[in-house]
């Protein structure tokens, strides 16, 4: 979703990446603000809620409503979830809890406390599903070839699920590298498409702690950045069983984590 | 702050960003947690409850302790902050009205709503100050030039405050961009340094809708992008009163809003 940007005493006539706040309500009641790039919203308010543990899975999913009415079109930036009966206690105790710490989905005082929780909420992704050093080589590529919208503005981060033949199974463009993770995971979900262990994602930036986080909640083997890694990213891949690949650019990469996962 | 990764299967040895989770109290209970680069935790903490609008200005903070105990090496990861006993009365209003929203800065419906809100807490930047074409063109040569942690990693942003001149008023580098801006304009707060109302601040990458707030708090005449604008960024600066300029890169850049303030 792009427009052309033009300010007052602008010369610049570029088209400009979108970037618009989304509410996403539970039950009705205001949960969080995303500056987001408009698109896929219902996909990024699923793929959020199961990020930030709110919902432990598509099955804890009622109606993900995106609120529409032609005589107020601010709605458009409000999406309203319902989860299940049965999920109902799980969501009031999480909600309960996230009272005691305003911001931020990190529980703890430093990354090891930090991965031994999210250790609590996910085993280990296992080793059942290889890639080619070859179609590693050719991620960036594959989710270069989607970027449309970052073609046009340069100002969007794109993130990808692709299998071992590069089929793309999911794709989003965002000006949070965050949302644009959050829309292809939460697609899958809506479509029952979770785990997704037989899928890398590719991310169009750098990768950090959180991005590995979304991975491992969906199930992701191998997460592959065309740029750096940060510390605890690598950690938590570790900890996840997942193959971290880093700096795949010009036709080469790194492999950070869980190396066995790349071979011919 | 660096240090050298290699995960089990990994063969390379680059040096990678580290990145930690910082938490923020308030009074010694727990406000927030963000994930950072160590270093500059205090202006860190300080800039960001800035933004954030826990705080006004300066003069609202009292003690801003960075918790060390030779026996708990984990407390280097968190911040305690207290407020003068004359704004604790709008910290604590400010706290309970965070809590019918739990996570976003952000306050409305869409864009609209968000500056006009953003309008009642600031005025927009006077156009007092100018900064020379030839200037604007050298701010990512000045930036680039201190970003000593991302030659050795690639994984940082870098945000820099400069004057017309080229003096550098603030630096920092961080795995998250907000928090590089937010160490920023937290040090000349800690410093009695706002309103910033004759420097430029210069991001290595992106620049959103929160990086111009953030700006603008800080009472800045000029952001300076590397790279791209949002739709977002642009009308906040417009409102704001800022010069925006993007796309800063190869000796050129573009002007998105009140260009009067760019001449010789």
């Amino acid at each position: 979703m792009v427009r052309t940007g033009r300010g007052r005493d602008a010369p610049a006539l570029d088209p400009v990446a979108i970037e618009e706040p989304l509410e996403v309500r539970l039950h009705g009641t205001p949960f969080a603000v995303i500056m987001r790039t408009p698109g896929a919203d219902r996909e990024l308010a699923a793929g959020f809620l199961l990020a930030e543990g709110v919902i432990a899975s598509g099955a804890d999913l009622g109606a993900v409503e995106h609120c529409r009415h032609p005589g107020h079109p601010e709605l458009h930036n409000v999406v309203n979830v319902f989860v299940t009966a049965a999920a109902r206690p799980a969501l009031d105790r999480h909600l309960a809890e996230r009272r005691l710490v305003v911001t931020g989905s990190s529980c703890g005082l430093c990354g090891r406390v930090t991965i031994e929780s999210l250790s609590r909420r996910a085993a280990p992704v296992p080793l059942a599903w290889t890639m080619t050093p070859d179609a590693v080589r050719r991620l960036p590529d594959w989710l270069r070839a989607r970027q449309e919208m970052f073609d046009a503005t340069g100002g969007l981060h794109g993130a990808g699920l692709f299998d071992a033949g590069g089929a793309c199974l999911g794709f989003a463009e965002d000006v949070g590298r965050h949302n644009a993770v959050d829309k292809v995971i939460g697609g899958l979900l809506l479509d029952d498409g979770l785990p997704a262990c037989r899928a890398a994602l590719a991310v169009s930036g750098r990768v950090s702690f959180e991005i590995v986080q979304k991975a491992w909640i969906a199930g992701v083997p191998l997460v592959c950045a065309v740029s750096a890694p940060s510390s605890l990213a690598i950690d938590l891949a570790e900890t996840a069983g997942i193959t971290l690949v880093a700096f795949a650019r010009a036709g080469g990469f790194n492999v950070y984590t869980h190396g066995a996962r790349v071979h011919a």
